[in-house]
């Protein structure tokens, strides 16, 4: 049977019916409303109201950013939705739909949908990592994906990799998403613009707050100072990914969000690092790419992990 | 039936011959032979022949250190067993013994010991760490020991924690190695006493060689300065455990090998780091403690992991 795959994310909420071979069968998107849990919980139920319309499903899986603890359903800690924090999900959206619901982590639903129809539909280790204002991940291994003892595994972004670095979001230094994540970058960008004033990069930045968009289009177009800054991102990211393929020995590394959009511009000095600091025979298995489903991975993955009434997968695993 | 643990180390070799429920029924130890490979081989096997003597036995799990390639049953890359490289270990044990022979690393085989019978043998989510001369680590994950695409994975002591830190025995900086395991805290110990000439650590270190067991000896007698050492190798050892447990979110962290032996003066620091770096709820459920098995770990792990000629685990799993 079909089921839903819902990624909740800081700003807006994806919602799609996924048939068993993965094709999205509709779509449905709106803003999420933050400023009470109670707008929160209709916003996601509307969705997932809106987009079952007319169609048979078998369950629903609710992607959410933050920590998670499985055995309530809940998230622990999410720094970019707070609103979600401590809401008993999955009661509360299945009184409201009548379906039954799972919660998962965004990027472990992420990365197993890259894991079925994606970068890592052919293998049975995949690390996934998601570069946006944070930095997300998600592990298959041996074909089963890593949740932990509470469902809170998976969170690469938040391993040292600088013990005396910069500040994280999540109270520490160092961690690889204080130093590769699209925020990192427009830190970087804007201590290059304060040394290279001339450099487009530096014009840029007096006119206005630059963008890691703003970085990729510039190091696209060739503007040194640009390059330099996603260089020094990409390196980061590959020390975070040598520990993370000495660890995992994963046939792929798969890298997806808004970062990513800048490919080997930044994914170049990634795979230099791993090369120089992974070892082998891991180094030489490994391939380092960019994930492949974009922004759909979330929904795909989620209602894949999505189960029925008896607890089962809906789309089968 | 009865299988054939042995664990190869880069001074001695142990072999066991365990039954099903993990009681060693015979032990036998032999120094490594390092001059040549066929040596080494002549070692492997003899303590084989000599502790299967009279008891029946499935089949023999080599638990060796170095990277493996599991495919071909070889160890690409051992630092300290540099003879063992590339040999074909399996086929040449076959030869000689005549029973089925499995690869398998040192560190991985021990963490599966623990796993089974040791301080993890209540759970599912067990990261195991031994720190000796350098840092091995095993990871088993929803019940399952995390070999990766070739066997080479868990890894866990070329993670990098702290990328601008001190060269690692591996060719990288600032690998958990080379901060926490016994070699560092050798280091760390030298610089201590040259800061510290008159503290008790700086007087031994005029006679000889300070060696990692002097600094838990002198630590324990209540010596600041050894204190000291043993408190920041803990820091370190800490910090790469908070990344494991925000990875993995298990529910037991343990801690063997000869570095261990320091207990809480190493242990108190590295949970003080964890409950600062580890996310929660993972923070929250771990429990970082010292392995339970002592050496035994490596043996035990390895019989477990034992197949016979069809292919199963002896042991069974």
């Amino acid at each position: 049977m079909n089921a839903i795959g819902v990624d909740v994310g800081g700003t807006k909420i994806a919602a799609g019916v996924v048939t068993p071979e993965g094709e999205v069968l509709a779509e449905a998107r709106y803003p999420t409303a933050t400023t009470t849990k109670e707008r929160l919980l209709s916003s996601i139920a509307r969705a997932v109201v809106e987009v079952r319309d007319g169609f048979e499903v078998g369950g629903v899986c609710l992607a959410v950013p933050g920590s998670i603890l499985a055995v309530e359903n809940k998230v622990i800690d999410s720094p970019n939705l707070h609103a979600i924090e401590g809401v008993p999900l999955k009661g509360e959206i299945e009184e409201r739909t009548g379906l039954q619901v799972t919660v998962e982590n965004d990027a472990n639903a992420a990365a197993w949908g890259e894991f079925r129809f994606g970068a890592g539909s052919e293998i049975d280790h995949l690390v996934f990592l998601t570069l946006g204002t944070g930095v997300g991940g998600g592990v298959i291994s041996h074909g089963v994906l890593l949740r932990g003892g509470q469902g809170a595994g998976g969170e690469l972004g938040h391993v040292t990799i600088q013990a005396t670095g910069p500040r994280c979001n999540c109270g520490n230094r160092g961690c690889l998403e204080a130093l590769a994540s699209g925020t990192a970058i427009e830190r970087c960008a804007r201590e290059v613009a304060n040394e290279k004033p001339d450099s487009a990069l530096g014009r840029l930045a007096v006119e206005r707050k630059v963008l890691g968009e703003d970085v990729t289009e510039l190091a696209r177009e060739g503007e040194e100072a640009a390059i330099t800054v996603l260089e020094e991102a990409g390196t980061w990211l590959g020390i975070g990914i040598a520990g993370f393929v000495n660890i995992f020995n994963p046939q792929v590394v798969a890298v997806g969000g808004g970062v990513a959009k800048a490919g080997d511009l930044i994914l170049g000095s990634a795979r230099r690092e791993v090369r120089l600091r992974a070892r082998s025979p891991a180094r030489d298995l490994v391939e380092v790419k960019e994930a492949t489903l974009g922004p759909e991975s979330g929904v795909l993955g989620a209602a894949t992990l999505a189960r029925d009434a008896s607890g089962e997968y809906v789309l089968g695993l």
